[in-house]
């Protein structure tokens, strides 16, 4: 730590500052970030872009009552540092420390809990829309005297806040952002909103107007930002004249901000920019006077990722979320390894060879190259490789397309951002009956990112639609057999594996080594005589066999059951369970509701007698799971070894009590 | 019928018409239309408007190879008729006759099953992307004979086809079209997008965009149209210049086109218009000139909703989507009116209500107000209700904002648009626990639009998030008491409900009237004895009274519950029925998979002791319904009496068969 930010706790403490101890202040930041980041891992290179952006923000305005909306979110650490959680932001994304994304249950400070991309201008505009409202019955009520019953005005809300969406240039382009835009004329008062340019999302930026935006940065030397910065100075505080006039002054003086504003300008928003997001001094200024403006505005600000460390400078894609690493002056290296593979990893690599002896196969992502394992897959088949930028919704139309043409898109999206292709999956896919494969990556808990980012949901809304296989490997073995199974069926089908490596136990590479048929779960151990089996979907059948292998130094046989598919349900393994009397433990990382054992017991109660045994449905609670290890977020809430071992138990008790019951009924 | 149509049976038949004889057969194709829609009902402005629009897109491309695409798909009438389905078009949307929609079931000039906006144009990127890299394969494997394993080139598809998507300015401003707009460079090849203008969706189309187009379309009169159209002829046969040149040769020729292509040009998007639609002769000439280009562009055509028919030119939003009416010259009357009033009319008139006591209350829609009926809710209280146009996802961030300054935001979209909101719902609303109303009308299913129109995945994406309280009304009475529940509560809540007419029958209005609790259940009918308990969620209650009718006639008592709550589920009342040792049949409108008796499911397999007595989810099943009476497809998927008379039955067999079964056992 060091002198200046020793003494920052509060954006008041920021205020104290001069406007030149700003800048010795970034460098302080910058220097905790990196020493907190390389212990805890987090996003680096986005937070090493905006410190400057954010200091000037907060001593422009007063968040307290001001309102700061993050899109995405992942960049808020300086925000974090400067409201109070400096001490918390040691122990970043770790259980007992702070959220790695904007969480109001942590501050005041914090508006919206996000993680996804493109949401900022739409909840600014809700925002800036029920203030207006407010004022205004707050004016008639004042006039006429006539209160309603439920006044609006009874909460205790402040009506005058100005409010700041700040948007990088990656989430601009997402189609919740540009409805967004196409409706901020809604707004009739001030909504700044601040394009965090830096010509990089996670992946380079994609598309049209990344290329735009592109195009105006090559034209611009750094004197014309700082040029631009003064005309708009200059021109601001024109009391009395409209924005359009204002505008065309600046537009006047400064002939080379004409095309960076040609897109906003067909929509019709008062655009201001680009200017340097390294200059506090000017930015402050800037914020002063556009906070002036009684109409939204843009305002377009140059940064850089990976701003003042050059490893992340130089490979912001690698450093976007990072574990931990060491800092070796210009070099790093990655704090350990851990020398099993991932579920990703085993994708990436038998994709990369499949598609080598299939012209089919071709690739599709919404942004998320590395992250999905598709790096070496771009390398070698740049033209079967399809980056649509955060645009999961067109992205999956995209494919559906593809496929139509006899192509084979293999669709890689995390699973919670798949939820932005809901209902094109359904409409596009399902109903098209089109073989799009879904390669749903973070299924699951995933740990530090907290629940903005798991994927909780995809069994429940894959399952419900018409012609959709839906399967899951457990281990690397079937990560490849569940891939080639998927390439080869004439429908779609989605493939769910987490954000983990490969178990190293438990797993019997004997009954995991046949082929995917569709709909056929696999017996893994067979109990003599046993009375429960325990049936699993996906990774976690290795808690299950832990768990068969402590029951049985009890004395307890069970079955394990991979099931392999949740659509459609294996109905000839479960007829066989029932009609052997067995209980059924499901077990599975996914939401209880509506996941893999909603779907078994949908279809046990189809059979003929319906459900007669026991069935328990081991799976995440329907409430947000806060950040932490993934192991112990899956501990927490059962799904382990131990949970079943109990659960079984405690099944076997029921089921002699509870039979004894029935009988004595009779 | 009338002499040219008569012969028209394919695009082959029209194009062997002169272009002179074309605008005489787009009048006989209007009174053809007019006539059948009158007697089918169907939808009529939006298909009026693009007689002479298709009938050129057909005589200029040859579909059977080239490949057309419809956004959101209701104006494919004119399509239809002159792809081989006149005939059947006389039983629009009924059980034996056509769908109202593209469906490639029908035709191969139809290439997806559509309904929802925003799809055309990605799904147009898809189909290119598809077409570039088989050739590219193909032509790499010409050049190097080494033949891949399973080459693209193996599938029986074109390669060179034209490829033309048309898009309503309604459509091209929601999300999934500018996604797929900035995506568009990708494409190195013809694709045209033809931008239907009609200055109008169903309502006024809303914002920046509208506001742009219309800017436009004011300052140009017919003759500048004409001009238009000219000099994009003129410069065109450009063979060897770019597209880029030809542009820049049109601009200077006409500088008034210059606005209208701001938008486009900043995407990188050559654009050429606005043209006349109703010009056939020119858009053929166009479209011949456009389809030579190697570069994907846009051509902005103006149309107007209604042409031709008075009533409906006067009144778009009233004639989307019409029931059967007289064509009394000018005036128009339905054929027949009901009596019986709509969930959703009580919906609106009770909101209505509520609003004048409550100064909270605000109405947020997507570009379907007077089917959600808030007309009267606009009316007056304009200031409070918000049309976002065809935005269903911002349109939820921005009510989470809404709902985050104090106000009550009621969010009416049908229940298959919600399902582009799902991510949003999650994010903004459901994971901040916001006290967002959810009116999801349209629930289940809907009766003649089909498959891309039912609502029957809401309480399955729904009940998995965090803090949702899943509700349902009967009846009308429960309608107003349901609505009164959600704007109580200080969280988010659904309700959901059919496009129907509220039961005039078997409703017991003395259990339905008292006030919504959370989570709790109302017994309508208990039976003296009973084995058996129905469990419904919805409106369907009414099915399940007529059925305990038919049950009690041959001597057997059955308990009737409304459910009213999908989530929590009542588990008072469940764990009551079980105890008791009732079966129990649950009945909803919905997927089977992951609805009402899903979660009932769940909640039973979580009593102790699990679940001993049969339970039968009856729902919809897990295929696309297609078009008929809402009435015909629920009774084909057994949601009816008849269907719950028959289950009972066979359920009271198996309880005592089985009983004695599960008794001789121990």
């Amino acid at each position: 730590m060091s002198e200046l930010l020793e003494h920052i706790n509060s954006p008041d403490d920021l205020k104290k500052l001069s406007v030149v101890q700003l800048k010795s202040l970034a460098d302080e930041m910058r220097q905790f970030i990196l020493a907190t980041v390389s212990k805890t891992g987090g996003h680096l290179a986005s937070n090493l872009g905006v410190v400057e952006l954010t200091i000037a923000l907060h001593y422009a305005f007063d968040f307290k009552t001001d309102k700061l909306l993050w899109d995405v979110g992942h960049q808020c650490y300086t925000h974090k540092i400067l409201t109070g959680r400096k001490e918390a932001f040691k122990q970043l994304r770790q259980a007992d420390g702070i959220s790695g994304f904007p969480t109001p249950d942590e501050s005041v400070y914090d508006q919206f809990t996000v993680g996804h991309a493109g949401t900022s201008i739409a909840t600014a505009i809700g925002l800036a829309l029920g203030e207006q409202l407010r004022q205004k019955t707050e004016d008639r009520n004042q006039k006429t005297e006539v209160r309603s019953q439920l006044p609006i005005t009874n909460y205790q809300l402040p009506i005058t806040s100005k409010i700041v969406a700040v948007v990088g240039d990656a989430s601009i382009v997402n189609g919740t952002s540009f409805e967004a835009l196409n409706n901020l004329g809604l707004v009739k008062r001030q909504l700044l909103i601040v394009l965090n340019d830096n010509s990089m999302a996670i992946d380079p930026t994609q598309g049209a107007v990344a290329k735009y935006f592109s195009k105006v940065r090559l034209s611009q030397t750094y004197e014309d930002l700082r040029k631009t910065t003064r005309n708009i100075l200059e021109h601001m505080p024109a009391i009395g004249k409209g924005v359009e006039e204002v505008i065309e002054r600046i537009k006047k003086s400064i002939r080379m901000v004409l095309p960076a504003s040609q897109l906003f300008e067909s929509l019709n928003i008062p655009y201001f920019g680009p200017v340097d997001g390294y200059d506090i001094d000017s930015l402050i200024q800037l914020f002063h006077a556009l906070s002036s403006l009684n109409h939204p505005a843009i305002l377009h600000v140059y940064t850089k990722k990976g701003q003042g460390f050059s490893p992340a400078g130089k490979e912001p894609s690698r450093f976007h979320s990072t574990g931990p690493f060491k800092d070796n002056g210009e070099s790093i290296e990655p704090a350990s390894a851990n020398g099993r593979r991932s579920f990703t990893k085993v994708f990436g690599e038998h994709l990369l060879q499949l598609a080598e002896k299939d012209d089919r196969i071709v690739a599709v992502t919404s942004a998320m190259c590395d992250g999905t394992g598709l790096s070496q897959f771009r390398e070698k088949f740049p033209e079967r490789f399809f980056d649509f930028g955060i645009a999961e919704s067109a992205a999956v139309d995209i494919a559906a397309g593809l496929a139509k043409e006899g192509l084979r898109p293999v669709v890689c999206i995390y699973s919670t951002f798949l939820q932005r292709s809901f209902d094109q999956i359904y409409q596009e896919v399902a109903l098209q009956n089109l073989p799009v494969v879904f390669c749903i990556d973070r299924a699951g808990v995933v740990g530090a990112d907290g629940p903005t980012h798991h994927g909780l949901m995809d069994i429940g809304f894959m399952r419900m639609m018409p012609n959709m296989v839906l399967a899951a490997p457990a281990d690397g073995v079937e990560m490849r057999l569940a891939l080639e199974f998927a390439l080869c069926e004439d429908k779609p089908v989605c493939l769910r594996y987490p954000k983990d490596v490969i178990p190293s136990q438990g797993v019997d590479r004997k009954a995991c080594s046949e082929p995917f048929q569709l709909g056929k779960s696999v017996v893994v151990r067979r109990g003599d005589n046993s009375s429960i089996a325990i049936v699993t979907y996906g990774s976690v059948l290795t808690e299950a066999l832990i768990a068969a292998g402590l029951l049985a130094q009890d004395g307890i046989e069970v079955d394990v059951i991979n099931a392999r598919f949740a659509a459609p349900i294996d109905k000839q393994i479960l007829q066989l369970l029932l009609r052997e009397g067995k209980g059924v433990i499901t077990l599975e990382d996914h939401s209880c509701a509506c996941g893999f054992g909603s779907a078994f017991l949908e279809a046990a109660a189809e059979l003929p007698g319906g459900i007669t045994r026991p069935i328990v449905v081991l799976g995440m609670p329907n409430r947000p799971i806060k950040h932490d290890l993934r192991a112990k977020q899956l501990m927490d809430a059962g799904i382990n070894a131990d949970r079943i071992f109990q659960t079984a138990k405690e099944m076997l008790r029921i089921m002699v009590t509870g039979n004894r019951l029935n009988g004595n009924k009779q």
